[in-house]
């Protein structure tokens, strides 16, 4: 049901004068975000927003540009959200102010970008985060794709945390938050049109709690964490050790995928460790508190899934190694090619 | 002279897989990005860069997808960290953290990528910041143009700044920093293929020297500040009579307009009032100081130009009212349609 009149006319598209910084932009600021996101910060309509920050503080950027933009379990909006709330909490932050700018097509229907602006609106309010400064540009048709996001970011740096792979010893214990795979295939699914039952949802979520209930419990003792978003798993791992002087061993059959996921990933012949996800991340830290951090994770509601996957250690250095449950070995390379393009 | 060997061969152009997240993006963000804009902040290749921030703090966005992305006097890469620096001086800020985040088109020649990245390496060491954290991502021949930017940024607000709407008084004068109308008709000359004598040039510059400046004199004497991008000086002065309850009276032979630029307005039959500034402030203070004010401005390199065109009054309230050498009056409204897309 809704209770109050739409900001625009049905048939309402977006025009270049809604970047032209003129009387239609300034009503569409008004009428759309000014409404749908406002908050005494964007009130103020100045240049900029006006904050005060005291401390360690974490700055982080993304663009935007999946396509389609609307996807089973969210859409441009809320990964664009949590996106950076989660680039934050891999510096040990909780996001405090967000930027949000806008690259629109000629020719989209407004009612388009308000969906998208209520997501945004609906995310921002879940991770607990102010949208306090923005932009709207717009091109012409067929120098776009729709829409196209930016969000930056501002989090305070939780206190005892000291997230550094310089810190990374041999032995230190990796464990992944959640099921993997699922953002990749989500979109994959919508793209090739598969009816699939379960349907596969995107898993984008905020994963500022669960990285600081762990730094409340854990501090320093955390030593690293990434989102494992494009390129996957098998990317971040092989990050750290092309960063680190160590190799990584996984057993293969503790890396979490759902059965709905890994099938369609065999169907269409790709990894899941190579797959984006969207509210997943990866944690380094001592193998003595792996087991303890391990229970505290079940019970949070991002990590249900979570699971010690593998460990660093001093044998193929700078090397990624999957022990198979069959007892062979492969090495996971980065990511070379693109096969999942336009996933974020 | 090329003093080193450029990163890159003559013919690559970029692939979806400069933006996946794997070896081809790594190389490149290796070679090209932290190689041109490498810091201590950056080097970390962290989610996001660690600051320490104390006291009030600015935060502003900008995408930038002016077409076409060079031109005389700048490219997309400058106009990207001058726009946003100017964003926080209209805040009463100096500029210390930038964030950059390139939508590329698939299929463009990386050397083009590389001459903005240079560009933008210039334009941030002339403006005293630093590119501290970033992104890239690709989309398909067709659904972008070329390059697209998003820079976000903190600044660090002057100790006297007061700089509000709601402080805004009649009789208060209005100075514009500079001759205007220079950066958006450096763009129509482009796209005309005239080729005028003198060229016109953007007048893509930083301006947070002049504002603290300004703000060391005068603090909170200094009442409003805004940079007259998109929409130009008419569209400035019509946001803060619809925000005040006042009028604004300019006197028309004070707006200080090159011949050059005047003559191709005229031709192109534009208004100069309503294009696109990229150098240029427009500031409100009382008159009472406003010719001491002039005469500091004209010992600054950024405002050469700047004058004293008019006031708020009364009279006319929400209406920006011209008077012309000739004696007639015209109300000046707020840009309607986009006469100059994707100026910025």
């Amino acid at each position: 049901m809704i209770d109050c009149p739409l900001p625009y006319e049905e048939n309402d598209v977006i025009t270049s004068a809604h970047g032209a910084g003129g009387k239609t932009m300034h009503k569409f600021l008004r009428d759309l975000v000014y409404e749908t996101l406002g908050n005494s910060f964007l009130n103020t309509q100045h240049d900029g927003a006006i904050l005060n920050l005291n401390g360690k503080t974490a700055f982080s950027t993304d663009s935007y540009v999946v396509s389609p933009a609307f996807f089973p379990g969210g859409n441009i909006g809320d990964l664009a959200v949590n996106g950076t709330v989660n680039d934050l909490a891999m510096c040990g932050a909780k996001a405090r102010y967000l930027s949000l700018s806008c690259i629109l097509e000629e020719g989209i229907p407004v009612s388009r970008v308000y969906d998208v602006l209520i997501s945004v609106k609906n995310a921002a309010e879940y991770a607990g985060v102010n949208i306090v400064t923005g932009d709207t540009k717009v091109v012409e048709n067929g120098k776009g794709d729709g829409i196209y996001l930016n969000t930056s970011g501002i989090g305070s740096i939780h206190d005892r945390a000291d997230i550094a792979h310089t810190r990374i010893e041999e032995g230190m214990s990796i464990i992944v938050s959640n099921d993997i795979a699922a953002h990749g295939m989500a979109i994959m699914a919508l793209r090739e049109q598969l009816n699939l039952s379960p349907t596969i949802l995107s898993d984008t979520q905020p994963l500022h709690r669960p990285v600081l209930t762990l730094l409340d419990w854990f501090g320093d003792k955390v030593i690293m964490l990434r989102d494992a978003t494009r390129g996957g798993l098998a990317t971040v791992l092989n990050e750290w050790t092309s960063m680190v002087d160590l190799g990584i061993e996984l057993e293969e059959q503790t890396i979490p995928v759902k059965n709905e996921v890994s099938s369609l990933c065999e169907i269409l012949g790709i990894d899941p460790l190579y797959v984006a996800n969207e509210g997943v991340f990866v944690m380094v830290l001592p193998g003595t508190i792996a087991h303890e951090a391990l229970e505290i994770m079940h019970t949070l509601p991002e990590c249900k899934g979570a699971s010690i996957i593998g460990k660093f250690t001093s044998n193929h250095k700078g090397k990624v190694v999957v022990k198979s449950m069959y007892g062979g070995n492969r090495v996971v390379g980065m990511l070379a090619g693109d096969p999942l393009p336009r996933i974020c």
